[in-house]
């Protein structure tokens, strides 16, 4: 599938990164916005999943430390903040010909769902791809680390999810690298135990790669 | 299908009421409500969607009142209500051998997106019943009316849908009329242009009937 079939044919270019928290998506996501805009001269958007919108900061706030929900309602919670996410700030961006970096897309509630085994995968799947009319991203960047290095590496107030136990975490990042080994034409896979620089290097060089950008000399 | 099995095995009683702004839906299942309670010895349960649950009070507001959402969005925030309401509310109370009476439930959704013609309503269907597992009542209750006749009887202010115009209306009451046609043994449809006497008296008959309630000569 090309980039554009990918993107539903819209002229921006659309990228995801996943992975468990502490394992740097912030910082990376940030630096390869930063890289693309000097090199594609495109404005950038950075959002993220979920509360990416005003209404999707009132479904977050739901999901992550409201009271004990079932896990259809999670399910629904996390689709909805999604389907609005894309119809009100991804897809108008990617029609004006932006770059839009998420943190987190449909392959967290894939994966989670996964670690924590409530639902079937392919029903949380198929939910989540209805939400958004199929649109995918261009790359899916999956920082990968052994669950208890990320969690180390946090400075905040652990919320519900990063309380839950090891092996949910170990589930979780094992369903990542599964999903990424079944399409390597839209996964990145990147060791996030190296330097920032070092990453930042392999990410570009594999967005650009999936992007299909024609870079000069040295950049 | 057996009542038991349409409310999945639960030992209570589960009714929805369907129908237009202004048909009496209200009045009708407080009615119902008060006669079941008397002639089963059993507690009743009145609840509503959108907004039988603290969360869905919520998702209710960002429905109604909120700014334009796009269609898919406003079908998950439905079915997040609906979910959580299932399994928060209504489950439970069935589970304690209750009756639960509901002023609408996923027939709303699937009438008014078939008066809308936004998205299909087999879609629409498939996602509510995904969200309550499948639950569906024992009976639903069609309040049939005029929609011009329905909208006269209000005398709140009214709120973005019912301003919706007269022919989304007439669709939506013809998709509910089809709906009902389609299952007799779980829908009563009932001209809601009579007396409220008249009206309740053909309900409990139909009611009593669907739920297969052994009542005494006379009541």
């Amino acid at each position: 599938m090309s980039a554009d079939e990918q993107a539903g044919g819209q002229q921006g270019y659309f990228i995801s990164f996943e992975g468990g928290d502490g394992a740097g998506k912030s910082t990376q996501s940030r630096l390869l916005g930063l890289w693309l805009e000097q090199v594609t001269g495109r404005s950038v958007v950075w959002t993220r999943e979920p509360g990416g919108t005003e209404l999707g900061l009132v479904l977050r706030q739901a999901v992550l430390h409201g009271d004990h929900v079932d896990p259809r309602t999670e399910a629904l919670l996390y689709a909805t903040d999604r389907a609005h996410h894309v119809a009100s700030l991804v897809r108008p961006a990617l029609e004006r010909g932006d770059v839009v970096i998420t943190d987190r897309y449909l392959d967290s509630s894939v994966a989670y769902q996964a670690g924590g085994r409530t639902l079937p995968v392919e029903e949380i799947e198929q939910l989540s791809l209805w939400a958004v009319e199929g649109l995918l991203p261009h790359a899916t960047v999956l920082l990968d680390i052994d669950p208890l290095v990320g969690t180390r590496r946090l400075d905040t107030a652990p919320d519900r999810l990063e309380r839950a136990g090891d092996e949910f975490h170990q589930r979780t990042r094992q369903a990542y690298l599964d999903r990424a080994a079944q399409d390597p034409d839209r996964w990145v896979v990147v060791d996030a135990s190296g330097t920032v620089d070092d990453i930042h290097e392999t990410i570009r060089e594999a967005v650009a790669q999936r992007l299909g950008l024609a870079l000069p000399e040295g950049v």
